[in-house]
């Protein structure tokens, strides 16, 4: 059974996932590990490989787990978190702890292996955000659910272990640290201002305009003013909203368009690079309607190797963002 | 110049380093890059390689910036941060900023390119950690910096540049976002209870004892109950105090043979992995003496592929540290 523990300091949660139990001769083989996709699990014809499907889109009417699916939502084969339970939330002494209860799914974007979200098209994207407010609205009916973890780890240096395009969800009874972090700083914002602090970020970028990638009708592209990593992207909505499960059809087709033209630049840039992408969202438990604000952000995975800033989340970035966006908007498309 | 830029949401400061400044093109390199030590500018011979020493230790007679040293501080040949100047913070419209001021230094710990914290003597080890207290006590004198922070990559994939052992210190106007957490999550935890959460958490776990792997007459080394890594290892202090550099003298000799011996499991066990090795240390510019306690921690990269996890700071951790310990414990020395 996988837990939650709590680091008694800094309040942060961590998944011991025991079902990936992991002894020390398994990390020998991880360092030569490879995505290999010998027998793709995710590929058309293939449904028997992955657990059965949670959800899915036909535009055909082959029935559930055959072929003749646009797109299919499995639960994880090898789960970080177990999701039949009760959380049995206990102390150890000091200490604090739950059982790992979650959802864990994979949405597997394409029955086409060889497609990313940079080459397929603007509906095959609305259709992966589709299934995961889809997920969402069905995941946040369970009450022991707080927030859902929506991500992709795009190529190897990402985390990917297989190379299909895929995404995961991650449904989990706390609220992760870093999305506390973005709450309570909105929250703050909030309560000295009255304004919502992403709206006032979009609001300033577009008059000052060094930092914007790309914008369309809905979405704004930028490279935020204290990034992390190189090329760091945010995506955010013009519109304030603070869930993305609420957003509206037509904000999925502007995030779409917006996804596929920034991802299209990227590749052109970066030649192509692996990638994290993650949408941020407000937890369920609480109402942060008024002040916080949904959006997507993107990591290219440049610096193969960070040093330090692995482990203390204190990042020294060696390309400004205003260098960032002027590459990716010089881009020729 | 580089600059401080403060994260308008979470309050996260970050280094834009422009004096390492990267072009889409340089990353490419990147991703083929291996330390390679052709004419290695750290040993013995080469002190014209490296910018004039700020610190050394010296056995012989021999003068400044050249052979015959032990250990020898110089200031970073890549700084991410300049040491002249002022901090000159302002405002960016509804951003913060300042200047990129803070001192970055290279300690080379031995001569000796072949020798590892592993496989030096013990007074080897003491001389590097008095050297880190060294450097302390005279930047603290520095009424612009607010913290030091003193860390080890080891091995290219934990972001070594060079192979020649060596530890880094950068010393900052502010206060890293991860030490501030730490820092308020032992305040809250001493307001509470007016104990020191770590003296709780050692005096606790050698009661437990399934996560403890050595100990000593000073310090106790301990996989903590949740880790964020596998295999991450708290080297803590049995006496309480909230500052590295006031140590005291049988407790840099029992840190040594404590981290000598501990790394010698380690590499027994996971054959010789790259490592973060970071001090966590109070900031100068605050009285955290009744509260906060000082400690190493080491981090080895065994999972090549961190995903989300990068991006997120939540972490999924597919080893349970009492398994850790138990390995570590293990291990026939």
């Amino acid at each position: 059974m996988p837990e939650l523990r709590k680091d008694p300091v800094t309040g942060r949660w961590v998944i011991i996932s025991t079902e990936r139990h992991k002894r020390p001769s398994d990390f020998r083989l991880e360092r030569h590990n490879a995505a290999r996709d010998e027998y793709c699990p995710f590929c058309a014809g293939h449904e028997e490989l992955t657990p059965p499907e949670v959800f899915a889109y036909r535009s055909n009417g082959n029935g559930r787990n055959g072929p003749g699916w646009d797109l299919r939502v499995v639960p994880n084969k090898f789960p970080a978190l177990q999701v039949e339970g009760g959380l049995d939330r206990e102390g150890e002494g000091m200490f604090d702890r739950m059982n790992g209860i979650g959802a864990h799914e994979v949405i597997i974007e394409t029955p086409d292996h060889e497609k990313t979200l940079a080459t397929m098209s603007e509906a095959e994207i609305v259709r992966v955000l589709s299934a995961f407010r889809e997920r969402v609205r069905d995941l946040k009916q369970d009450f022991r659910f707080r927030y859902i973890l929506l991500f992709k780890n795009h190529g190897g240096p990402a985390g990917a272990t297989l190379e299909h395009s895929h995404s995961q969800l991650i449904a989990l009874p706390i609220v992760p640290d870093f999305v506390r972090a973005e709450i309570e700083g909105a929250r703050h914002h909030f309560a000295d201002k009255e304004r919502c602090v992403f709206c006032d970020i979009v609001h300033q970028e577009l008059v000052v305009a060094r930092r914007i990638i790309l914008e369309n009708a809905d979405i704004v592209a930028l490279a935020p003013y204290a990034p992390r990593f190189p090329f760091e992207t945010w995506l955010v909505p013009r519109r304030h909203g603070s869930r993305f499960e609420e957003a509206e059809q037509h904000e999925y087709e502007s995030l779409a368009r917006l996804l596929k033209a920034l991802l299209v630049r990227v590749n052109r840039a970066l030649e192509t690079p692996s990638y994290n992408l993650i949408v941020h969202t407000s937890p369920f438990s609480e109402d942060t309607n008024a002040f916080y604000h949904w959006h997507l952000e993107l990591m290219p995975r440049l610096t193969k190797v960070a040093g330090f800033e692995w482990g203390t989340g204190f990042y020294i970035n060696p390309t400004s963002p205003e260098e960032a966006a002027r590459v990716l908007r010089d881009v020729k498309v």
